[in-house]
């Protein structure tokens, strides 16, 4: 079920503009105020990272252009790269259909992931073989 | 807090492989018993959408090659395009390093978004003009 507020505006075109702040207040957060968020880089397309914000975070991330989330295991502000100084700069955020997943582009410094690895996703199904596959190792 | 199965095997390398049921069976899926999915489309690397899959879904998914999720809102499984011809056909399927996000490279057929644009991220913020821009159009 796609909200009013976003079933309304399937038609807009890109000639036409929301006030913003009316658009967040609008954005499906869960019952804890929270909503994903997709990490991109730019520059090649690589996912990097899925993580959270709730409304604070977004407000932030969109004031500073550095991508800040909601640490859900420490319950509490989390810009990233603020303690490895890997910063994620955003270059872009976009909103989904239906108001309930966020998409950032970003310039990923250093490493989006903790283990060292460039992104997250390093776990690799392999359905045939019944494995998970390894798909890169921390760098040295 | 990374749980202790991810982190005891954050040091693996391109040479390891895991039993894809034990790995599976340890996926963080939430108190609804699902987890967010990022489907991708894997020749260009724009990303199509964010939705959700239980641990059914998943399989279905690994087991038929086409991406299957589950609704929230019809609180049904859901394989995507079953009615409306836009099929995502399963080209490789990652895990993040905590085991709470499955990213999906896919061959989508069609459109990805309801509304018939080819990905459902066409909102796209504006901060300076405090303003959310229209990135796509309904094709004609």
């Amino acid at each position: 079920m796609i909200r009013q507020y976003f079933s309304d505006r399937e038609n807009l075109t890109p000639q036409d503009t929301l006030p913003l702040q009316g658009f967040i207040d609008e954005l499906a957060f869960n019952e804890q105020g929270l909503i994903p968020v997709i990490t991109q880089q730019a520059s090649d397309g690589k996912v990097l990272m899925l993580a959270w914000m709730n409304k604070l975070a977004l407000q932030k991330t969109l004031d500073s252009g550095r991508v800040t989330y909601w640490s859900r295991s420490r319950n509490a502000l989390w810009e990233k790269g603020a303690t490895s100084g890997h910063y994620q700069q955003l270059l872009s955020m976009h909103f989904d259909c239906d108001g309930d997943a966020i998409l950032c582009k970003v310039e990923q410094t250093g490493a989006a992931c903790h283990t060292g690895r460039k992104d997250c996703f390093y776990f690799q199904a392999d359905p045939d073989a019944k494995t998970v596959l390894i798909s890169s190792a921390i760098p040295e």
